[in-house]
Protein backbone atom coordinates (compact mmCIF):
# COMPACT_ATOMS: atom_id res chain seq x y z
CA UNK A 1 0.00 0.00 0.00
CA UNK A 2 3.23 2.51 -0.41
CA UNK A 3 0.72 4.46 -2.40
CA UNK A 4 -1.67 5.18 0.11
CA UNK A 5 1.51 6.84 2.39
CA UNK A 6 2.23 9.09 -0.33
CA UNK A 7 0.28 12.15 0.94
CA UNK A 8 0.28 16.31 0.39
CA UNK A 9 2.63 17.77 -2.97
CA UNK A 10 3.00 14.98 -5.10
CA UNK A 11 7.03 14.56 -5.51
CA UNK A 12 8.63 16.99 -7.90
CA UNK A 13 9.36 16.14 -11.11
CA UNK A 14 12.38 16.70 -12.95
CA UNK A 15 11.12 20.02 -14.43
CA UNK A 16 9.81 21.43 -11.45
CA UNK A 17 13.28 20.91 -9.40
CA UNK A 18 13.83 24.93 -8.74
CA UNK A 19 16.88 25.22 -6.18
CA UNK A 20 16.23 28.20 -3.68
CA UNK A 21 17.13 31.74 -4.66
CA UNK A 22 18.24 34.62 -2.46
CA UNK A 23 16.27 37.71 -3.63
CA UNK A 24 19.62 40.33 -5.08
CA UNK A 25 18.36 42.74 -2.24
CA UNK A 26 19.87 40.54 0.48
CA UNK A 27 22.86 39.78 -0.81
CA UNK A 28 26.01 41.85 0.38
CA UNK A 29 29.01 43.47 -1.45
CA UNK A 30 31.02 41.00 0.78
CA UNK A 31 29.50 38.00 -0.62
CA UNK A 32 29.21 39.17 -4.32
CA UNK A 33 33.39 39.80 -4.12
CA UNK A 34 33.71 36.54 -1.84
CA UNK A 35 32.19 34.87 -5.08
CA UNK A 36 33.50 36.62 -7.77
CA UNK A 37 37.24 36.33 -6.32
CA UNK A 38 37.51 32.76 -7.39
CA UNK A 39 39.25 32.49 -11.13
CA UNK A 40 37.01 29.63 -12.16
CA UNK A 41 33.61 31.33 -10.60
CA UNK A 42 34.79 34.30 -13.38
CA UNK A 43 35.12 32.19 -16.08
CA UNK A 44 31.83 30.80 -15.32
CA UNK A 45 30.03 34.30 -15.45
CA UNK A 46 32.29 35.28 -18.42
CA UNK A 47 31.00 32.23 -20.36
CA UNK A 48 27.53 32.69 -19.49
CA UNK A 49 27.53 36.64 -20.64
CA UNK A 50 29.14 35.79 -23.43
CA UNK A 51 26.38 33.25 -24.50
CA UNK A 52 23.43 34.88 -23.84
CA UNK A 53 21.43 32.36 -23.03
CA UNK A 54 20.63 29.30 -20.24
CA UNK A 55 24.10 27.06 -20.51
CA UNK A 56 24.38 23.36 -18.73
CA UNK A 57 27.36 22.98 -16.18
CA UNK A 58 28.20 20.67 -18.37
CA UNK A 59 28.54 22.64 -21.47
CA UNK A 60 31.37 25.01 -19.36
CA UNK A 61 34.25 24.06 -19.61
CA UNK A 62 36.62 24.41 -16.19
CA UNK A 63 39.66 23.41 -15.18
CA UNK A 64 37.90 21.41 -11.98
CA UNK A 65 36.72 18.19 -11.01
CA UNK A 66 32.98 17.87 -11.76
CA UNK A 67 31.59 18.20 -7.94
CA UNK A 68 34.38 21.39 -7.79
CA UNK A 69 32.01 22.80 -10.53
CA UNK A 70 28.95 21.91 -8.80
CA UNK A 71 30.35 24.18 -5.63
CA UNK A 72 31.45 26.49 -7.82
CA UNK A 73 27.52 27.50 -9.42
CA UNK A 74 26.57 26.89 -5.70
CA UNK A 75 28.30 29.32 -4.51
CA UNK A 76 27.61 31.74 -7.75
CA UNK A 77 23.90 31.12 -7.14
CA UNK A 78 24.10 31.85 -3.33
CA UNK A 79 25.69 35.36 -4.13
CA UNK A 80 22.65 36.16 -6.62
CA UNK A 81 24.92 36.05 -9.60
CA UNK A 82 23.49 33.39 -11.80
CA UNK A 83 19.78 31.40 -11.69
CA UNK A 84 19.66 27.60 -12.14
CA UNK A 85 16.86 25.67 -13.14
CA UNK A 86 16.22 21.80 -14.68
CA UNK A 87 15.16 21.18 -17.97
CA UNK A 88 14.77 17.14 -17.70
CA UNK A 89 17.77 16.18 -15.92
CA UNK A 90 19.89 18.67 -16.97
CA UNK A 91 20.74 21.91 -14.76
CA UNK A 92 20.80 25.24 -16.19
CA UNK A 93 22.26 28.35 -15.68
CA UNK A 94 22.17 31.62 -16.50
CA UNK A 95 23.37 34.98 -15.77
CA UNK A 96 20.72 37.24 -13.13
CA UNK A 97 21.90 40.21 -14.98
CA UNK A 98 19.20 42.88 -15.34
CA UNK A 99 18.27 42.31 -11.30
CA UNK A 100 22.12 42.23 -10.07
CA UNK A 101 22.43 45.29 -12.30
CA UNK A 102 19.59 47.14 -9.76
CA UNK A 103 21.23 46.09 -6.65
CA UNK A 104 25.08 46.84 -8.08
CA UNK A 105 25.12 49.06 -10.91
CA UNK A 106 27.75 48.84 -12.94
CA UNK A 107 29.52 46.29 -11.07
CA UNK A 108 29.22 42.96 -13.66
CA UNK A 109 29.80 45.13 -16.58
CA UNK A 110 33.13 46.26 -15.14
CA UNK A 111 34.05 43.30 -14.31
CA UNK A 112 33.55 41.11 -17.07
CA UNK A 113 34.99 44.10 -19.24
CA UNK A 114 38.48 44.42 -16.87
CA UNK A 115 40.95 41.91 -18.78
CA UNK A 116 42.30 38.82 -16.47
CA UNK A 117 45.25 38.60 -18.39
CA UNK A 118 48.31 40.73 -18.43
CA UNK B 1 86.56 58.81 9.53
CA UNK B 2 82.47 58.29 8.68
CA UNK B 3 81.88 60.53 5.97
CA UNK B 4 84.48 59.22 3.98
CA UNK B 5 82.40 55.51 3.57
CA UNK B 6 79.40 57.49 2.38
CA UNK B 7 79.50 57.23 -0.99
CA UNK B 8 76.89 57.09 -4.15
CA UNK B 9 73.88 59.03 -2.95
CA UNK B 10 72.89 60.82 0.31
CA UNK B 11 71.03 58.58 2.61
CA UNK B 12 67.42 59.64 1.52
CA UNK B 13 65.69 62.05 4.17
CA UNK B 14 61.95 61.08 5.56
CA UNK B 15 60.77 63.67 2.51
CA UNK B 16 62.24 61.17 0.20
CA UNK B 17 60.68 57.75 0.79
CA UNK B 18 58.73 56.54 -1.85
CA UNK B 19 57.90 53.11 -1.11
CA UNK B 20 57.42 51.28 -4.45
CA UNK B 21 54.63 51.41 -6.58
CA UNK B 22 53.25 48.59 -9.39
CA UNK B 23 52.28 50.39 -13.03
CA UNK B 24 48.53 49.53 -13.06
CA UNK B 25 49.07 47.77 -16.44
CA UNK B 26 50.85 45.03 -14.35
CA UNK B 27 47.92 44.64 -11.94
CA UNK B 28 45.76 41.63 -12.75
CA UNK B 29 41.31 41.49 -12.19
CA UNK B 30 42.70 39.13 -9.55
CA UNK B 31 45.20 41.21 -7.37
CA UNK B 32 42.32 43.84 -7.19
CA UNK B 33 39.59 41.47 -6.24
CA UNK B 34 41.86 40.18 -3.79
CA UNK B 35 42.79 43.24 -2.31
CA UNK B 36 39.08 44.54 -2.17
CA UNK B 37 37.74 41.14 -0.57
CA UNK B 38 38.23 42.46 2.35
CA UNK B 39 36.27 44.52 4.04
CA UNK B 40 38.64 47.14 6.19
CA UNK B 41 40.63 47.64 3.10
CA UNK B 42 37.46 48.86 1.00
CA UNK B 43 36.66 51.16 3.43
CA UNK B 44 40.39 52.66 3.85
CA UNK B 45 39.51 52.45 -0.14
CA UNK B 46 35.71 54.66 0.30
CA UNK B 47 37.27 56.95 2.84
CA UNK B 48 39.85 57.91 0.77
CA UNK B 49 37.46 58.64 -2.02
CA UNK B 50 35.17 60.44 -0.22
CA UNK B 51 38.14 62.83 1.64
CA UNK B 52 38.72 63.85 -1.88
CA UNK B 53 42.84 64.43 -0.47
CA UNK B 54 45.85 62.77 0.59
CA UNK B 55 45.29 61.24 4.60
CA UNK B 56 47.77 60.24 6.80
CA UNK B 57 47.27 56.25 7.46
CA UNK B 58 46.39 57.11 11.30
CA UNK B 59 43.55 59.80 10.12
CA UNK B 60 41.71 57.08 8.90
CA UNK B 61 40.09 54.83 12.02
CA UNK B 62 40.09 51.18 11.19
CA UNK B 63 39.06 48.38 13.27
CA UNK B 64 42.32 46.97 13.74
CA UNK B 65 45.61 47.23 14.81
CA UNK B 66 48.08 49.90 13.51
CA UNK B 67 50.09 46.75 12.38
CA UNK B 68 47.40 45.47 10.58
CA UNK B 69 46.11 48.41 9.10
CA UNK B 70 49.61 49.05 7.91
CA UNK B 71 49.50 45.39 6.41
CA UNK B 72 46.38 46.69 4.85
CA UNK B 73 47.31 49.94 3.16
CA UNK B 74 50.41 47.48 1.61
CA UNK B 75 48.25 45.20 0.46
CA UNK B 76 46.39 48.20 -1.41
CA UNK B 77 49.48 49.91 -2.47
CA UNK B 78 50.73 46.22 -4.21
CA UNK B 79 47.40 46.05 -5.75
CA UNK B 80 47.88 49.35 -7.40
CA UNK B 81 45.02 51.20 -5.78
CA UNK B 82 46.80 54.01 -3.56
CA UNK B 83 49.60 56.02 -4.12
CA UNK B 84 51.77 56.47 -0.30
CA UNK B 85 54.37 59.16 0.10
CA UNK B 86 55.94 60.53 3.33
CA UNK B 87 55.93 64.33 4.16
CA UNK B 88 58.34 63.99 7.27
CA UNK B 89 56.84 61.20 9.20
CA UNK B 90 53.89 61.10 8.39
CA UNK B 91 52.70 58.44 5.48
CA UNK B 92 49.96 59.74 3.39
CA UNK B 93 47.77 57.71 1.02
CA UNK B 94 45.87 58.76 -2.18
CA UNK B 95 43.72 56.73 -4.19
CA UNK B 96 45.16 56.08 -7.69
CA UNK B 97 42.12 56.72 -9.21
CA UNK B 98 42.34 58.06 -13.10
CA UNK B 99 45.30 55.43 -13.51
CA UNK B 100 42.57 52.68 -11.95
CA UNK B 101 39.93 54.20 -13.85
CA UNK B 102 42.44 53.48 -17.57
CA UNK B 103 43.49 50.17 -16.39
CA UNK B 104 40.13 48.82 -14.96
CA UNK B 105 37.34 50.92 -16.33
CA UNK B 106 34.53 51.59 -14.39
CA UNK B 107 35.40 49.24 -11.53
CA UNK B 108 36.08 51.60 -8.98
CA UNK B 109 32.81 53.83 -9.25
CA UNK B 110 30.72 50.61 -9.27
CA UNK B 111 32.61 49.13 -6.16
CA UNK B 112 32.46 52.41 -4.65
CA UNK B 113 28.73 53.01 -5.40
CA UNK B 114 27.66 49.47 -4.24
CA UNK B 115 25.83 49.17 -0.57
CA UNK B 116 28.17 47.47 2.14
CA UNK B 117 25.28 46.96 4.20
CA UNK B 118 21.35 45.56 3.43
Amino acid sequence: MAASTRRGTPAATARDRVPPHPELRMITLQQVLEALVDPVRRQIVRELDAAGQDLACGVIELPVSKSTATHHFHVLREAGLIRQHYVGTSRLNALRREEFEESFPGLLDALIAAPEQR
